[in-house]
């Protein structure tokens, strides 16, 4: 399979977006990526668009990219529409990648876009409901615990006690601490105070997070992404046209992908085992990757994907924070955008937004959040729950 | 890219399934292309999933594949969730086969499934419906003539009138007639009654055809597809693998998708376009081929088809009903299982169901309908609306 790169990204500022169409919003993206390229849209030969709750907050149900598109003039071309629930945009780019990598195209666009908020609350929260098996959703609100299931799916999204479940085996396991959860929410709206593209920018601090009211114990609303609009966009193309097109061309050393499956307790989960394979694909290990963005739906699920990723041993993540090792300025920056909990989290359009902040911090165009000098990074994009871990997990590893 | 083939398939029969959940339909469908190939569950390395209204109809708009998969124990690979309205399934073939064709995986599942059933039948209307843009849904009902459009979406899809529009032109055009429509439909139904997978089972006549009810002139109600519940699945492989699998692997020569494009009175629209891009990659001519299953979403569509496939010249569509042409023992049998007409049109599922018939025909194991000695098979499956045409298509060609 040959060489991709990444040559351009766009994305909308996350946030809420009442008055304007998930076209406008997937518009302004495409056309960021495609100017960021230098790239005419003529030239885009097929395109993998990700989105993941369309058909239930807009109604449209069918051909979500075609209509985005053919707005735009770009037509005649395949379009896959993909969709893996929050880790629906980074299936777009792992398609875009295939695409290109098995050598049938040259220049592939792929596309993240949400729309969330929508007039009735309920109906944002229930169509977030639906990364988890419908048929099966009472059982999945027993299997949390009772207390704090209470309102999931109709004032919160029934994810918030998924992960405060996680949180307190964790805390219980290994002694883990609220206050490292409201470290690693402190320091992503900090990061996201310094990014342009973020819906919260303002710095806060561990008791900022902790004084903000509790969704699902131990989580306070600030450890809980928030609801969001927005879409982003990438260009990838072959090494080699990338090299004919860019001087800063972003290579794509791995695209992994996965699926949840049933496990016995210790074995490894869906996370752990699609790092293996990322990093096996990428020749590297977790000591290489220079800057990182992660799936931090809640501030738990970033500590977890610490372990998970091997940036720590299992069970070290809290010391991991209270190091400052995942801070800007630490060994490995996590979450220099501000991450879900501050930039946002449109969830179709939350993975090729991670792609394009890797791709701005790796060719030093990013700003006030620069890591300096990173030339290796990664993304983790959980989406979904089903067997009590993320249904779908994509992983990339990019390198300048 | 490397070779690829089918070695296994296996469909439900299309049908009124209200006792039976998509799981279930699905579950039946992959044990069958499993069985057929002889391949156990845990070799699949890959999966991709085809399906287009399920979020409106059962509630499951995220994680589809998985919710199916997980159940039979499938778990671990990457599920890519995809939707191309109508053409959904097909899409999810396209993304199997380009797994393989690039070497990332040696065995892929694609699945194509569908409820379309509801208790609410305006619901199913309006899930089948948003295959166009919903934005534009009045623009569009305008855009077919008032009169015929009153009522769509409500009682009826908005594609009924979308294809009468078509018919109309193709009447006032080149002097086709309704009973050229019908003779179609009768040949479909009669083609399902030899299917025992067609929700249809009984042979018709072109009297028959024209005697049922009118739903948007000149289409009556035997001259559109019926509302169905249905799963179908094939397993892919490398060719090199398919021929330590089995004496008969079905070579996939081409897998070539396109969308609409705004275009001028008289160029090549989707369908066209698509087919001359499967013809280049299989390196053959529509003269070549020897068994066919099309988008018959209406008996129109189905002459409409036969032109742009090149079975006939422009305008000449209904020579070839009158001459025969399409039906068992014709020179291009068209829809030997019956069709979207009689096998039925669950809509996520027929590109699937489509390929699984060429792969029973092109190894003699069609039973009644089986076309004596075809060794090159083609299907051509259209998803949704927009621009006047097809929103979707994607055309397959296979040899053994």
């Amino acid at each position: 399979m040959r060489q991709v790169a990444v040559i351009g990204a766009g994305m909308t500022r996350f946030g809420k977006h009442i008055d304007r169409s998930m076209k406008d919003l997937a518009r302004e993206a495409i056309e960021g990526a495609l100017r960021s390229a230098g790239v005419d849209k003529e030239a885009v030969e097929a395109a993998a668009v990700g989105n993941a709750v369309a058909g239930l907050i807009t109604g449209q149900e069918c051909i979500r990219g075609q209509v985005v598109l053919r707005e735009m003039g770009i037509g005649g071309i395949p379009v896959i529409n993909t969709e893996n629930a929050c880790a629906s945009a980074s299936t777009a780019f792992h398609l875009a990648w295939l695409y290109v990598a098995s050598g049938m195209y040259d220049v592939v666009l792929a596309v993240g876009m949400e729309k969330l908020f929508h007039a009735d609350k309920k109906r944002t929260f229930q169509a977030i409901g639906s990364g988890i098996d419908v048929e099966t959703a009472e059982e999945f609100a027993r299997q949390m615990s009772g207390e704090q299931s209470a309102g999931a799916g109709e004032s919160r999204s029934v994810f918030m006690d998924y992960y405060a479940n996680l949180a307190r085996q964790h805390m219980a396991r290994y002694g883990t601490t609220r206050e490292q959860f409201a470290r690693i929410a402190a320091k992503n709206h900090t990061n996201g105070s310094l990014n342009p593209h973020a819906q919260f920018q303002t710095p806060r601090t561990m008791a900022d997070v902790l004084a903000t009211p509790m969704i699902a114990d131990p989580l306070t609303r600030m450890m809980c992404s928030p609801i969001g609009d927005g879409a982003a966009a990438v260009l990838v193309t072959s090494a080699e046209k990338a090299r004919q097109l860019t001087a800063k061309p972003v290579f794509v050393r791995a695209s992994a992908l996965g699926s949840s499956q049933r496990h016995s307790e210790g074995e490894a989960g869906i996370v752990t085992k699609v790092a293996r394979k990322a990093y096996d694909m990428a020749g590297i290990g977790p000591q290489d990757v220079q800057v990182i963005e992660v799936h931090d739906a809640t501030a738990p699920a970033e500590l977890l994907v610490y372990e998970e990723l091997g940036l720590c041993g299992v069970g070290e993540g809290g010391k991991l924070v209270d190091d400052g090792v995942t801070a800007l300025g630490g060994r490995f920056p996590v979450n220099p955008s501000g991450g879900l909990l501050a930039k946002g989290h449109p969830v179709g359009a939350t993975g090729v937004a991670q792609i394009a902040e890797i791709f701005w911090q790796l060719r030093g165009e990013a700003g006030k959040r620069q890591v300096p000098g990173a030339r290796v990074g990664l993304t983790e994009n959980g989406g979904g729950v089903i067997d009590g871990e993320n249904a779908a997990a994509a992983i990339h590893i990019f390198t300048v």
